[in-house]
C-alpha cells in the first residue's frame, strides 16, 4: 500500500509528417505522463525541438503542478518531445535532478530521459571525474549523458553512440532521448523496465513506459522493445539496431506485474489486472480463510481482492474507502497518532466490517506497519476476525534496478517468520503469495524471464 | 459520474474544557473538511474564536489549496472553529461568496456555514434590501445572517436570534455558526441536509455533514440533529431548543444515499454503501441482463456494481480504471474530442471488457453525454455488448434545496423516453431504477420521509 | 522620512463616446494608480461595468502585484473604471477591507472608493447596526456605503443619494463611485482631500487624487473638484451639484503640500516642488547654519533641501543614497540593531560627508528615531557637524482626517521642547518651519484655507 | 538612463572563528546582494557550506523576489556562503544559467560566481566538448568551472587550481568562489571588473563587486584586489597567491565610474559621486550653454547635472520625477505609444520646465530613443530650450568584457555624426564629454589604467 516507490516514468512522441504544423506533441506529451503519474510524483518535464534547438521545461511536483496551458502552448510547435515523471531513487530530490536532462555536447543538444538504475554508475562517475568531468546533479541520468556523449566523438550519428554507449552502462535502463532532429528510444539488455511502442493515426509515433500512457494518447499499441533494442524515430521513418539484442537473458521486474504498473496496462501481451486478479485466487486456493467478508486495500489491493473472492466465494466488499482528496502534504498536528494519518485517508465501513470475519488482501509488505495501522482500524471497527493474504512474496533482499525496496534492516521479513510478522500486525492469519507462483502466473511457462532479485536475491549477472 | 454536484458541507468543533490550551482545532476541523471535500471544491474556509474575537481564513480551491500548516498553526489556540467546503448552486463562483461568512454586527461578531438552499431567498433580500441593507455577496448564507442579525436585536441571545429568524428562512439549510463564545448548529424543519453531532475524547464537541467528518477527526457518533433542532455549545455544557421540531415531516434528500454522501457515511443508521449495494441488487432483479461482467462507473457505480454482480451471479470487474491523478484543471488541446478527454480520467481496461457482454453501472444519468462516451469507449475496447443500468430513477423536475440538478431543458429523462435514451447513449439495453424501489430502500417502510421531488415534482410544502 | 502614511488613493475614468469599443480604461485606472502608489501600498483594487454588471478585482500589495495583463485585459471593455490603492488608517490591514468596495442594494449595484477618515463613523455604525446592519468589513467606505444605499431608497437617482447621504458625513472624504451607468466623484465640505478632474483626448473624463495622475494617462488637467462639489458623468455628459459647496471653509490638509503628494503634482495651481523647495529657503533664511554641504534625506526631503542650498548657497549634494530595490519585505537576522536596517536603504557618500559641516534637511520628525539613526550614520561617516532642518512645524496632536500621524505619547514635540529633542537624536542644531511661514507659502495670503490641526491643534468645525 | 546593462554583481563572506555557531552569513550575503542589485536583476542565488556539503539556493528575480525569511534561516548555519545577481551577457536567460554555478567534481564540490566575460570561451568550450564534456548551461562561468575542475586534477589545493585556471581563461573576471572548506577570491589579470575586500567586526572577511555592499553588511573597507591576484580565507587565515599580478597592464572598465558602480561606493579610492559630478563640471566648461535650469535624467544622470549646475551657475532643479514603484513588468495597452510608456517612469515638473531654458544631462547615449522621448516630454511641458550634455564620449565599438554595449549597428553614434544625433532627438544643443577628459578624471594623470575600448576600439591585448 504505497510503501514502495516506483522509479520513473518516460513517454516521448514523434510527428515527422512533413505537412503538419501544430501536432499539439506537448500537449500529447502532458496527457501521457499524467496516465504514468503513478511511477513518479516528485518531479516532472518535458523537452522539445524547436527549429532545431531544444527546449525544457520542468519542475518539482505532479504534471498538473509542474505545467500549465500556457507552457504547453508556447511548447507544441515541435516534431518532438519527451517527458518524464520522477521519483528518486538514486539522487536526491533535489530541482536539479529533474528530467529530462538537457545538455550541450559537441555534435550539438541532446534531451534524455531514463528510467531505471544503472549498477556501476559510481564506477563511471568516478572515471568521468578523473578525466576533468563535472557533475551538476547527483543522476543517473547525467552519467549516461556523459557517456553518450562521449561516445558521440567516436560516431557518426547519434544512435551509433547510443550503442556504443551501452557497452559500458550496466543495469537497467529504459531510456528515451531525442536530438534536435531524432527521437531514440532504447532498454538495457536484460529489459528490466518495460518500455512500448505505439503510432497515432496522425502518423506520429510514441515510446511510453506503459501501454496505459498509448491508450491517454489514443494511439494504438505497437508492441514492446526488446530487450537491448534501439529504435530511432526521424524524417526517414521508424528503424531498429538489434545489435544488444538476446546477449542476456530478458529479466522484467516481476513487481511490475504485482504493483508498479496500472491496472490498465498490458505487460509482454498480459494484462496487469488479469495477472492480478489471478494472483488473489492463487492465494484463495492456496491459503484459503473461514470468512464473511474479502477487503482490498484501496487501490492497489483490490483487484487481488476481487480474485480472492471469485476463488473463495466469499462475498467481496469495498470496506476500506480512500480519501482521494487527501494528497501529499496533508497537514495534521504534530502529537497526532501515525493511525489517525492513516485514518485521514482510509476509512473502514462499518456495515462491511462490524462483527464480521474479513479477509484483508494487500500486494505486498514492507515495514509491516501500515498493515498494523490498518489490522487496528479494523479491528476498532470490531471486525471479528482479519486474515491478511499478501499477493506477493515476502521481500527478502534490496532491489538494484530501479525501485526503493530497501536495506535488509527495513524489510520486515529478513528479521522475522511469517508467524512473528502475524503477531506484530495483529492479524489472525497471515500469508503471502509464493515465489513459484507469482511466476507461474507471468504465463510463460518455465521461462518466466523476469528478474525476482529483491524475493530470492538470484540477482541477474550483467 | 460526477454530472451533480453537491451544494456544501460544513464541520465544527468546540473545546470548552477549561484546563486546555491548544487542541488543535483548526487542524482538526481542516482534517474534518477534508473528510466532506467531495461536498465542495471551490472554496474552503476556517473561522476559529481568539480573545473573544473572531478570526477567518478562506479562498478559493480545495482545503489542501487553502490551508498550509503555517496557517492552521495560527489558528488552533481557539475554543470554537467552524469551516465549510463548497460549490456554489445560488450565488456564483467568486472569492466573496466563500464560507464562513463573517460578519459584525450590534452585539457582536457571528461566522456563518451553511449548506442548502432557500427558496425565499429572493423575497428575503428584496425586503432586507427595501429596508436599506447592502448585500457585499451572491449568497443565501448573507441572508441567513442578516435575518439572524435583525433578530438578535429583539433576543436576549443568539441562539433565540436562532430560533426566531427560522420562522423566516423557508427551504434547505443545516446550519453551524458561531459566536465569540457559542458554537451553535441547526437543521431546517424538513431536515433536508443531514447535520451529525459527536464528540473526542478529549471532550471536545463535533458537528459535520456527514458521520465520515466525525471518523475523520477521531469523534464517536452520537446522533443526528433533529429536523428543526437547534444545538447550542458553550462553557456550560450542549443544550437543545426543541420549538421547530415536528413542525413538518421530515424530507431527508433522497440522493444524499444515492450519490452525495461518502459510500463510508451513515444516514439515518443506515449504511449509505449497503443503500448502494441494495439498489444495485433490485436493479438486477428487476432488470437482468444476459451478461458476462458487471462494471461499475468509478468511484459513485462501484457499489451498486458489487450488489448488481451478487445478485446476478455475474462476475464483478474493475473494467474502467480512473486516473486519480487527473485534478479538475487538466489540459488538453481546443481541438481535442470530449471522448478523449474522458479517456483521461477513465480507460478501460482491454481484457475485462473485451469480446464480453458488460453491465454498466452508474448511479445516475443527467444530460447523458458522459454515459454515452463510456459506453463509446466500452465498444471501441470491443464489448460486445453494453447493458446500462442507473441506481436512481430518471431525473424529471430541477431541485430547489441545494443541489445542482438543472431546469428541465438539461434534463435528458424530460425530454425523452427510456428507449429513446437507450438509442442516443449507444446502450444495448438501459433501466432505471424505479422510484418506489429507491425509497423503499431507506428501511423506513411505508414512510420513507425522504424528498423526492427531482424525481416525482412531490415538493414539499414549506 | 517614510514616517507618516497617507491614508489613500482614488483614481476613475469614464468613456461614454458610443461609437468606442475598446477604451483600455482598466489598463488607464492601473496607470493611474501606478502613479498614486505612494499614497498607499497595502491593497489596489479596480472595479469595471460590463453590461451593467459591475465586476471588481482587487488584492493585497502594491498594484503591479495584483494586476497582470491578463486581468486588465479581461476586463478593458467598459465604460467606468474606478479604483484604489489603500493603507489603513481606520480599519485594520486585512484583505477584506481592500477597496473599491462593491455592494449591492435595492435600486442595484455600487462601487465605492474612498480617501479620508470620518469622524462620526462609530456613531453611525452603531446606529445602522441597532438597526439590523451587519458589517463585513472595519472600514469607514462600508459605512459611506451603507449611508448612500439608504438614501437611495428615498431619491430618485444615485446621484440625489450621494447629496443627501452628505448631509450625515462629517469628515474627510474624496470619494469615487461608479453605478453601472454612471460614474460620480465628490469632495466633503472642508475638502481635506484633493481630487481633480481632467479629460483625455478620446474623450475619457477623469477624477484622481493627484493631478500626476492625470499626467499619467496622458490626460490634460481641467479643475479641482470644489470643497462640497459632486461631479456625475454618464451618457448624457458631465454636470455637477452644488448645493453643499460653500457651506464651510475649506480646509485643505497643509501635509499634502509638505509630504503626501508627489513633488510633480500641483495643489490648488501651486506646483508641490516649488512649495517644498520654497520651504527650503524659508528654512535657510530663518534658520542658516554655518556649513560646507546641504543634504536631504531621500525622496522626500530633497527639494527643500536643495531650496535651503539655493538661499543660503552652500552647495547641495547627494550624501545619502537610497536603495531603491529594498522593498517592503527586507529581511534582517532578528538580532539586528534598527541602525543597520536604516543602512540597508540609506547609505552615506563618504566623499560628500567626510570633514563637512552638513545641513541635513528632512520634511518631517515624527518619533525622531529614523533621525537620530540618520545623524549616526554621517557622525559614524565622519560628518564634522549635522545641523537639522525640519520644512514643516513640529507635530503636537493626532489626526482625525485620514492620515496616520499618531495619538501625543507617540509624538516627539509633545513630550520634548526642540532642544531636547536635539540632544536625542543627538544633532548640532534643530530647527522646524514655522507654522506660519509653512501656511504663507500656499499663497493664499491671510487665508490659507488649510487644516492644521495636526500642529497647533486647530480642528475644523465639522 | 537604464539603456546599458552590467553584467554582475558577486558578494561572499567567510566566518572561520571556530567558537561562533550562527554568523547569519546568507542573511549577510543577502544584504550584499541587495546592495548590488543594480549590477544585475535577472537571477540571484546564495551557496552555503554545510557540514562540509555544499548547499545553493537560487532563482529567477531580484533577491527579494527569489529569497525568504526561511530560506535564509536555513541557510545561516555555515562558515563560507557566496552569492550573485546577474543580467545574461553571454548565456540567455534561463534558470539554469542562475548563480552560483555548484559541480561536483573528483576532489569534491565547487560554488563559482562570476562577474565579466571571457573573450575566448568560445574556444575554451569547443576545446572542452571534443575531449568529451557536455554543457548544461550556456554562460562562461561553466566553462570556468571545468577549467578549474580539470587543473585541480593536476593539482595539491583548489587555489593552485584556480592560479593554474587563470592561465587558459582570457577575458574579464572577477570571480568569488568556494569549496566546502575555502572562500577564495581573484580577479583577471587587467583588473577589469572591480573586486574588493573588507572585513567586519566579528573577524568575518568579506568580497564585493563594491564597496557599498561593505556598507550594507557593516564591513569594513580593506582593499582591493590586485589584477591577477587570488586571496584564499579559510580556517588558516587569509592568504593571497600574486603569481599572476603585474603580468599585464591594469584596464579597469572606465563605464564602472560612469554608470555602472553605484554612486556612494569607490574605485581605487575615487568616490563615484565625485567623478561623476567632476564630469559635470568638466561639461559646463567644455560645453556651456545660455539656460535656466539644470535637470538631470534620475537617478544616473543627477550626480553629473549637479556638478554642471555648480559649474556653471545655472539652477539645479528635480524636473523629471521618476516614480520609483514602477518595476521591470509595468503593462500598458499594445496600442500604447513608447512616449506613454516613457512617462510613466519619468514626469516632468511643469513649474521646473515651463517657458525655462533647460539643461538636460545624462549619463550616455546608446539608441537615442529615450533621449528622444524625453526631450519630446520636456517640449510637451513648454520647455523654451533642451541641451542635452552627456556626461560620457560616445559608444563606437561592442564591449567584449561584460556588459552588453551592443554591436555597431545598435549604437547611434557610429552611423551619425553628433549634428545629425542632435536633430534626430530633437534637441537644441548636444554635447558629450570627451574621452580624454573622461580619463583624466580617473585621479591617475597620465596613466589612467583604464579600458576605453567601447569609445576608442583601443582593445586590451590578452
Amino acid at each position: 500500500m504505497d510503501e514502495i516507490r516506483e522509479e520513473c516514468g518516460v513517454f516521448s512522441i514523434g510527428l515527422f509528417t512533413s505537412g503538419k504544423r501544430n501536432g499539439f506533441l506537448a500537449h500529447r506529451v502532458y496527457s501521457g505522463l499524467l496516465a504514468l503519474q503513478h511511477r513518479g510524483q516528485e518531479s516532472a518535464g518535458i523537452a522539445v525541438n524547436e527549429e532545431r534547438v531544444i527546449r525544457c521545461h520542468k519542475g518539482m511536483g505532479t504534471v498538473q503542478e509542474v505545467f500549465d496551458e500556457d507552457t504547453l502552448q508556447h511548447m507544441d510547435q515541435c516534431s518532438i518531445a519527451v517527458g518524464h515523471v520522477r521519483y528518486s531513487t538514486s539522487g536526491v530530490s533535489e530541482p536539479q535532478n529533474a528530467q529530462p536532462l538537457l545538455v550541450k555536447h559537441v555534435k550539438g543538444q541532446l534531451a534524455v530521459c531514463h528510467n531505471g538504475n544503472l549498477v556501476n554508475s559510481d564506477k563511471l562517475r568516478r572515471e568521468l571525474e578523473l578525466s576533468g568531468c563535472i557533475f551538476h546533479t547527483t543522476s543517473d541520468t547525467e552519467v549516461i549523458s556523459y557517456i553518450i556523449t562521449r561516445c558521440r566523438l567516436k560516431t557518426e550519428s547519434i544512435e551509433e553512440a547510443v550503442s556504443l554507449a551501452m557497452d559500458q552502462l550496466k543495469g537497467a535502463y529504459s531510456l528515451v532521448l531525442m536530438s534536435p532532429a531524432k527521437l531514440i528510444a532504447c532498454r538495457d539488455e536484460n529489459g528490466f523496465r518495460p518500455l512500448v511502442m505505439g503510432r497515432r493515426e496522425d502518423g506520429a509515433i510514441v515510446f511510453a513506459s506503459e501501454t496505459c500512457a498509448l491508450d491517454a494518447v489514443g494511439a494504438s499499441f505497437e508492441r514492446e522493445l526488446q530487450p537491448g533494442e534501439i529504435v530511432i524515430a526521424d524524417g526517414e521513418g521508424v528503424r531498429s539496431i538489434w545489435t544488444h539484442c538476446g546477449r542476456k537473458p530478458e529479466k522484467l521486474c516481476l513487481f511490475e506485474y504485482i504493483y508498479f504498473s496500472r491496472t490498465d496496462s498490458r505487460l509482454r501481451g498480459l494484462s496487469v489486472q488479469q495477472y492480478r486478479r489471478e494472483s488473489g485466487k492463487c492465494l484463495a486456493r492456496e491459503f484459503p480463510a473461514e470468512a464473511d467478508a474479502v477487503i482490498g486495500v484501496p487501490d492497489s489491493g483490490l483487484d487481488a481482492a476481487l480474485g480472492f473472492s471469485e476463488e473463495s466465494r466469499i462475498p467481496f466488499s469495498f470496506g476500506l474507502i480512500r480519501n482521494r482528496y487527501v494528497g501529499r502534504t496533508f497537514i495534521a498536528p504534530e502529537q497526532e497518532t501515525r493511525e489517525q494519518l492513516v485514518r485521514m485517508k482510509l476509512n473502514p465501513v462499518l456495515s462491511a466490517v462490524k462483527e464480521k470475519r474479513v479477509v484483508l488482501v494487500d500486494d505486498s509488505l514492507v515495514r509491516g506497519t501500515t498493515s498494523a495501522y490498518i489490522i487496528h482500524l479494523l479491528k476498532a471497527a470490531r471486525a471479528a476476525e482479519v486474515h491478511m493474504r499478501i499477493s506477493s512474496p515476502p521481500f527478502l533482499n534490496p532491489c538494484y534496478y530501479g525501485t526503493d525496496i530497501d536495506s535488509r534492516e527495513n524489510l520486515m521479513a529478513c528479521r522475522h517468520s511469517v508467524e512473528e510478522i502475524r503477531k506484530i500486525i495483529g492479524a489472525d492469519s497471515l500469508a503471502f503469495l509464493p515465489l513459484n507462483t507469482a511466476k507461474s502466473l507471468c504465463g510463460r511457462g518455465a521461462h518466466p524471464d523476469v528478474c525476482t532479485a529483491c524475493f530470492d536475491g538470484d540477482y541477474p549477472e550483467l
